[in-house]
């Protein structure tokens, strides 16, 4: 494959954003980006969205964003894999840039969630699980997520507020970044002490819904000039599913999509988990933050929260997670969440991520799951200086 | 780009499928394309719908998908572009197959609509269009479409009747395919007498809906035997936008999109418009069939009806369209038709079409349409014997 610079990002922050609709959101995100790139337009332009059609009455979003941004004409179109739908719709726009069918594209994850009614957004979001043999049994998403985490706390011994550190952690990170939704630290008693959603999952497990947008201009390293320092590419990427309901799987505590998008991701760039100086990886709820520690080789099986409890996951620990908020404190607009990540990512790897900066970053990972695991895209960002 | 092979087709009839659901739909065709082109898997799987979050409370049907027939583990997605959402899946395929990321795709555009209340498959119909300012106004999709004709007859001077030709033509072409939806012939006298839907359209100016799946296997020419005879390679493939609303377009009654992706493909084909030997174009109402004549350069501007009152339009034309039924007989299950289309241009280009067989057929267009114009993509199928 052709080797891919991100040119640009550009976010809104994650809000209630009552005041604009989903084109202005995503256009927000778009001209950050252009503006970033310093480019005027795109050949290409990939909208990652679950939620659209449901909660806006509005599908086709590739046309309606491509003509709101000034690009009526180029080729658009929307990306659906659920909560994964961003990090999907960057695969898509990179492999029309590796083709060579055009020669640059923008990548942008928008969802509005905030304007419905909680009963039709929790219906909306458990159209990522199984239709037929999970919502069917009244299961929403977050209590598919809590049936995992009570199993893997039966299974493996661990107490619930072992699972403290990522929420903590995350949280933490979030009061310095202007675009997060939930900008206040939390201590372990607040943990311990949140309302519960789903046991085991409580408010303090599991990730706001929000309004937002993010957006990345990508093009072939091959065309961009010399001195636009630092280049970020796109060293790895990769996807793969697994079963769609979580029974079906060989082992349901095992995120073997995510074992299997990483470590082809990790061979593209030639790297081992070792070698990552950061990973946004899908903290929906902390149990997933665990389970994807685990499958990408970072914590052996069953051990993820170990890293949390030893301090290995803060800006200055051995594998820093969500420095800047996370899905849980940045805040888990589904389909835009995917780009968040990469936009932080390179943030961190300009070395323009402030308090939460992690000190000489040059290799970043992330890591967006649809469903509980279905399907799991990982992404390896490079630095060159 | 790397030349690309269609290598195996599957469908499932155009119907009422009230005992199978979405993935059952959908398995059906890649099954089949799977066998006809003698394949047991695929790299990956690109699913191309519109409305399967709000019938069917299932988003996530690349996963779905996947793990249904069997290839748990690969890269799944879905593309949306309303209802050029197949086409737009055939994209993405044809370029992550062009970049090298994989060595075969298949994709399914599948749709279920008939077990949805009527008003609530309209309603979802409508997220094709502007929601802001259009769906907002109270019109549904086939009242935009009724405005256009309207228009379109009062500009130029046509009457309703002349446009009966793309109707029949359809259902004669429609009585000899099996997967077909309405399979019986209809004159101009009920054409004239048809129940009035939106004025003008009437119920047989409008494609019925239905659910359907349609599939197609695709692989790079150089990994090919060259005995697998005969080769249908894709000699032009590409995609453009418009404005989403109507009243946006510079011309509400030319498709500029059309003509964006058609002139693109001829281009990448080397070919114009006199060399293609068969059209399936987007038929969903009579006056999307004069429209993309025009911007796909078959007819002067406003003379779209000239072909079909000239007999120009049967498989023993100048031009024939909608050979196995189009849209209008074949029927429009949204997300799927763009596949459907192809499908059939390869049963055209392999001589296996039946008795509306287009004699020596070698190169067959396909052009799917989302919204009233909002995103057109046009397809270039070639026969190499």
């Amino acid at each position: 494959m052709r080797e891919i610079v991100i040119l640009g990002i550009g976010q809104t922050p994650v809000d209630e954003h009552w005041d604009k609709s989903l084109r202005e959101l995503a256009g927000e995100a778009v001209i950050a980006a252009l503006i970033d790139a310093k480019r005027e337009s795109s050949d290409g332009l990939f909208v990652g969205n679950m939620m659209s059609g449901m909660l806006s009455k509005q599908e086709n979003l590739g046309a309606l964003i491509a003509d709101w941004v000034g690009l009526r004409g180029i080729e658009a179109v929307k990306v659906e894999a659920a909560c994964g739908s961003g990090a999907a719709a960057l695969r898509m726009g990179l492999m029309a840039v590796s083709s060579g069918e055009m020669d640059s594209a923008i990548i942008v994850g928008v969802e509005k969630m905030t304007e419905s009614l909680p009963a039709e957004t929790t219906a909306a979001l458990a159209t990522a699980a199984d239709a037929d043999y999970e919502s069917t049994q009244g299961l929403s998403f977050v209590a598919i997520n809590a049936l995992v985490m009570r199993r893997y706390m039966h299974e493996y011994g661990w107490k619930h507020t072992d699972f403290a550190p990522f929420s903590i952690n995350a949280h933490a990170n979030a009061v310095h970044n202007p675009y997060a939704r939930l900008r206040e630290a939390i201590t372990e008693d607040d943990y311990r002490q949140a309302r519960m959603v789903a046991d085991p999952i409580n408010l303090l497990d599991a990730s706001p819904t929000g309004d937002g947008a993010a957006a990345v201009l990508i093009v072939p390293a091959d065309t961009i000039q010399s001195n636009d320092l630092p280049i970020i590419t796109i060293a790895g990427s990769a996807s793969a599913t697994d079963s769609l309901a979580v029974h079906d799987r060989h082992d349901p505590l095992w995120l073997s999509a995510a074992e299997i998008s990483a470590h082809k991701a990790y061979k593209q760039a030639g790297i081992g988990p070792n070698d990552i100086d950061l990973f946004e990886l899908h903290d929906a709820f902390s149990i997933m933050s665990a389970l994807s520690l685990e499958a990408c080789g970072f914590a052996e099986r069953g051990q993820g929260p170990r890293l949390g409890l030893d301090g290995d996951i803060i800006p200055t620990g051995r594998i820093p997670l969500t420095t800047l908020g996370g899905l849980k404190a940045r805040g888990h607009p589904v389909g835009a969440t995917g780009i968040y990540q990469v936009v932080e990512i390179v943030q961190q790897l300009r070395g323009e991520a402030g308090p939460t900066q992690v000190d000489g970053a040059k290799i970043g990972m992330a890591q967006n799951i649809a469903g509980s695991g279905a399907v799991i895209i990982t992404h390896i960002l490079k630095a060159h200086k």
